[in-house]
């Protein structure tokens, strides 16, 4: 049986350990939802101060050139090509993820028309995240194209010459469970098929090899592993062999080649700097540039591979607790064991009329049980068929040790055998993000 | 003549004096340019760091539900509503001006095809805003349709039965020309045309009747006269004639009908909720609201009416000092007189070749020569026709009094008759926003 100082000892060995003091974790909290929104770096706070005081409040419209903002998408951008193996240059950050998404898809399904006009379907999974598929069902309607769902399992054998584009996120934000990048995209192109990949629960998670997988399009999300705080600036890239193919249709003047100069007709920028749209949120774009300092401090400690490599110990160690010390509460795992087949979570299920009077699992109960002791999780709800109920735990190795893990399964294993979430007010499900 | 002695009497009888006080303006500066990027208002700095200390560092994931995350673009929305005669519920501020013009867009194109197919045409202005003429660029050549550039006394004779919608900015960004909204929209409408108002440089700088005005859709900005802060997220409104009878393209999870239920199929929300797309940048939408409270401290003094009555009066005020004290230097008025026929802000032009060396007109380098005095305005680049350079000086009544007319024309009068702007290091012509 492991114990708590079998974890303590993995924390004296930990070489990113120290990384956690570049955030302000709220005292008495296991955060085991930085995949949903990261943790204030330490830094945050004084660059926000500065971009309101001095570069709004003092430099005012002047800061535009002597702080740098109009560069800012691009200056961000850099830090987040090199987590996701994207070169200097070809990733702005800018926009929602939702909004980024529409961008590319619109310019792979134009694309796709031209190269192979007879293609008439988009390709993606049944459990992608949702407003994914929401923003691939208006382009759908849009172009008169057929949006094709499936299991994981069926999209090699989905890639069918109907198929135009293959959408996917690259780790499922229920299950964790993790494509192959470099082997779906391999498997999509010799079917003649565009890749789109969405990078929210990997960015910063996950070593992410875009040139490597030769991949063709790619969004991203800011406030996640990243850490650029809630609704941070999303990311977008382009491999440069499409960038220059087409106007996105969001055609705005921060995607103009000449935006100064206030032309009536829309140039494109060349690059990946046509993906810009309208004027951004000047202030979320500084936090996030400080939310990328904390990842990039772990460049000399190992970068992605080190934190990786932390944040798949992190996972087997809770997967291993809870399996040892909450035996016998009807938990099972949702996330594939397999480290190559896994982002940066853990999800554990609960079986349907496991809840109090058998309505539901009890999953959303356990959850609201262990964020009122501060294990801070989430809950995602089952289908009512695959996919049961879901208590969410994700791992960001920057910031949670191994004695949290400890703590939380602790948590978790007081709150199973006490009973203690059978508490209505536990009970009395609302709207969560 | 007018002496600075009666500028002084005008701030003496001015009831808007005192929320001038609500603003953190520099030393030294007389900021014209409220048009281009609000002052920082001094209660914004403090509510940042709430959000980013306490909401985001401390609450965390749960700041969604307990700080009030997810209403707020509405609840922004509705202190805009009040501003541009919209009702509550109708207005959401969220995205960047030209991603809310390309939803609208689609919108209205949509809705057009569907009531009078035939129409093939979308009808604006040469010298709109070009970031606006850009949406419609890529959305015409999306839909097959044509965009119609006229000149603004050209457009009631243009509404010909083959232009589906007229897409105007109400106040033009380089002359201060404003149109008659009611007017025109009723114009429109017996021509069975669909009306797209941009209020980028009217929300909180004229009284705006949207319902008044029976328009159809509109847009705006919360970074000029909304004090918002650099790049803060802009507006958006529908009628609500129209607001159900489409999906807008960018269709993201925050305009499904039940976000969170993370159902695969997209619903749209009713109403302008559905006009919502990707998560938002929480601190910035943060800073719009304080922007948006110091407008709402002008409603016991006279709201947008006394507003509108002092900043004609100080644009009148300052083409009368210019008039009176820099005769002789090539100065006109780019500006309408009739204060129902312009916005807030007065634009000086100067006759091409009256550079230095002959070379331009000169307005940059004395926009530049002001700039390093403290007198912020800016230069807008002529087309080389119709259109001079300007030099463009907006009034936000708010923060600007009447004796800073007087020593803005002090300085631009000193610029002119001592030649200072004739020095090289004012006429290195650079990006300017």
């Amino acid at each position: 049986m492991t114990t708590l100082q079998d974890c303590r000892a993995l924390d004296a060995q930990d070489p990113l350990r120290e990384l956690r003091q570049l955030f302000a974790l709220p005292e008495g909290v296991i955060y085991l939802d930085g995949n949903s929104l990261g943790v204030l770096p330490r830094a945050t706070p004084q660059r926000v101060a500065e971009v309101v005081q001095r570069e709004w409040g003092e430099g005012l419209i002047r800061s535009w050139n002597t702080a740098g903002w109009f560069e800012l998408p691009q200056r961000v951008g850099d830090k987040i090509a090199g987590l996701i193996g994207a070169r200097p240059g070809e990733v702005v950050a800018t926009d929602s993820t939702s909004v980024n998404l529409f961008k590319v898809l619109s310019a792979a399904i134009l694309i796709a028309r031209e190269d192979h006009p007879a293609r008439t379907c988009v390709l993606s999974e049944r459990s992608n995240f949702p407003t994914d598929l929401y923003i691939a069902q208006a382009l759908c309607r849009q172009h008169g194209l057929t949006l094709r769902l499936v299991e994981p399992e069926e999209i090699a054998g989905a890639l069918t010459p109907e198929v135009a584009v293959l959408m996917l996120t690259h780790v499922n934000y229920r299950t964790g469970a993790m494509h192959d990048m470099a082997a779906v995209t391999a498997a999509a192109h010799a079917a003649g098929v565009l890749t789109v990949w969405d990078l929210a629960h990997s960015a910063g998670a996950v070593p992410v090899d875009l040139h490597g997988a030769d991949a063709d399009f790619s969004v991203g999300c800011g406030y996640k592993y990243l850490n650029g705080g809630p609704g941070a600036p999303a990311f977008v890239w382009v491999h440069p062999r499409h960038a220059d193919r087409f106007w996105q249709p969001l055609a705005g003047w921060w995607g103009h080649a000449a935006p100064f100069e206030f032309t009536p007709d829309y140039r494109p920028a060349p690059g990946i700097a046509r993906y810009l749209c309208g004027t951004q949120p000047i202030m979320s774009l500084a936090a996030l540039d400080c939310g990328l300092d904390t990842l990039l401090a772990a460049a000399p400690l190992g970068g992605m591979a080190a934190l990786r490599s932390k944040s798949l110990a992190l996972a087997d160690l809770f997967i291993r607790l809870v399996e040892e010390r909450c035996a016998g509460h009807g938990l099972g795992l949702a996330t594939p064991r397999d480290p190559a087949r896994r982002g940066s979570q853990a999800c554990l299920t609960r079986e349907p009329g496991a809840g109090v009077d058998g309505a539901g699992s009890g999953a959303y109960a356990i959850v609201q049980t262990l964020i009122a002791r501060g294990v801070i999780g989430d809950f995602r709800a089952g289908d009512g068929g695959r996919h049961k109920d879901i208590l969410r735990f994700g791992f960001t190795p920057l910031y949670i040790g191994f004695e949290d893990m400890w703590h939380a399964v602790e948590h978790l294993r007081q709150v199973l055998e006490t009973g203690e979430w059978r508490q209505p007010e536990f009970n009395q499900q609302q709207a969560v993000t």
